[in-house]
Parts: C-alpha cells; sequence; structure tokens
C-alpha cells in the first residue's frame, strides 16, 4: 500500500510537468512562427537578422563577431553572412580593434539603428498582443518564477 | 498630461510580456536542447524520431502519413525518412489502408512499441527533473493559463 501510495503521489506531478513543457513548446513556437511571419512580410527581414541589429543595438560601440555568434546560437542564423548584408545595406559597418589587427567589431550605422528601432518597437507591439492573455502581475510573476525555476543551460 | 499618462501606463505591460517572451523562449530552448542531448546519448535517438513515435504510440491502428506530417511541423523532421529508418529497425510497419490502394498506415511493432515506452519513461523523468522548479499546483494554474491566454496558430 505504501509503495502504491508513494506512486499514485508521485505520478501527477511529472506528468503535469510533461503537460506544462508539451504546453510552453507549443506557445513558444506558435509565437514564434508569428514573428517570423510578420518580420517577413512588415520588413522583409528574418528573425536572425532581427536578433543580431536587436544585439548591436545595445552596444553603441560595437560588438566582437565571436560575441554575436553566441547571440545568434538562438536563431541559428549565420553571423558572418548577416553582417555582410547589413553592411552592404548600409545598416551596419565592421569596425577594426585596436591593438588587434585581424579583429573586427560590427556596429549599426544610424541607419541601422533608426531602422531597428521602428522593427522593435513593431515586435514589442506583437509580442504584447500575443501574450495579451497574460495580465501585468501574472507576467512577472511568471518571468521571476522562470529566472528561479528553468534551467539556463545554454548560458556561456 | 493625459498623454503621457496613458504612456506610461501602457508602456510596462508590454515591456513585461517583452521579458516573459525572452525568459520564456530562453526555457523552452535550454529545456529542449537537454532532450535533443539525452535522446543523442542515451538512446541513440533524435527529437524527430521521438516524436514520431510518440504519435504512432497513440494510435494503435496506425496513422496515415499525413497526419504524421502535421506532427512532424514540430519538429521538422523528415517524416518518409523517419519512418523508412524505423521500418527497417522492426520497430514500424507499413500497412495498407483498406479501399484506398495508394495510401499507408505506419503503426508501431510490439518491439517499437516497448523500445518508446521505455524512451517516454525517460523524457518524463528528465522533463519532472528540469522542470522541478514548478510544484503541481503552479504546473496545473499556467497550464490552464497557456490554454486560454497563448496562441495557438499553428493548430489545423
Amino acid at each position: 500500500m505504501n509503495q502504491t501510495d508513494s506512486i499514485n503521489q508521485s505520478e501527477p506531478d511529472a506528468k503535469i510537468r510533461l503537460r506544462l513543457w508539451l504546453r510552453l513548446l507549443k506557445a513558444s513556437r506558435s509565437i514564434e512562427s508569428v514573428i517570423r511571419e510578420n518580420l517577413r512580410t512588415q520588413f522583409a527581414t528574418t528573425l536572425p537578422r532581427f536578433d543580431v541589429m536587436s544585439a548591436l543595438s545595445r552596444y553603441d560601440k560595437g560588438l566582437k563577431m565571436s560575441a554575436l555568434s553566441g547571440v545568434l546560437k538562438v536563431s541559428n542564423g549565420n553571423v558572418t553572412g548577416i553582417v555582410d548584408r547589413l553592411v552592404q545595406d548600409g545598416l551596419a559597418i565592421r569596425v577594426p580593434v585596436a591593438g588587434d589587427r585581424r579583429a573586427h567589431l560590427a556596429r549599426l550605422t544610424k541607419k541601422g539603428s533608426d531602422e531597428f528601432a521602428v522593427q522593435a518597437a513593431a515586435h514589442e507591439g506583437w509580442i504584447n498582443d500575443l501574450l495579451s492573455g497574460f495580465d501585468a502581475d501574472t507576467a512577472a510573476a511568471l518571468c521571476a518564477h522562470l529566472d528561479t525555476a528553468a534551467p539556463a543551460t545554454d548560458e556561456t
């Protein structure tokens, strides 16, 4: 009886967490799919390109290509190719690193910075709509919970 | 002043939801990456293959290839190739559909069903560990919330 009891007690928790995982996966995939589609139709851009511009926008002085690669683990983009295109489009420039002749920083131009600001505002609006079912208190509580409860295995 | 007030009030909600989205994305990606790694090292299998077996395991009588493709939108696998390998490995069979000479169902064999049961139990255990920071009540509440609040755009 004791054994049965402990199985009955531990079983539901695992099942509930499995259900939570499937729900989280489904929600994040469906949101990501909307974002990719919106970026494509409204800005003729891609999620990896948006992610690169987002990373660059946080570093006024530029970011080394190696640091950018870390950022892009997330969207599996080809960082070098993306930066090449941004440079061609006048949205970014490459600048030499003082004291290291082989290293370069990538940095947004004024034009790139302005363009990203428009995209980022739209992106924030899409997310705000997509997650409108979460009121601010619930969203904040869930953020805090994810920070402490969910693993962060791919942080380096 | 009224305009400023309304901007100040609406701004934080959007920012909090954006933060929630980034947390959700990070959590689901890091969990998925652990799952892929565990499937590889412990069962020499892949997530798309696991997903196909999971879908087949829910249909004793077999599942049409077209229905399987819907399932696999999720993990972007090549359904035909995966089923071919499962058949080669004796884990699945293809059976003709009565009344439709061109259609086939895929179905797990006894061996496939037994092998998947072992993998599914391990998978449930990994998720249970990875999400152990969510107690059952919190997890159940979040599931319910995701069902009502998150979009389900890729359901067909």
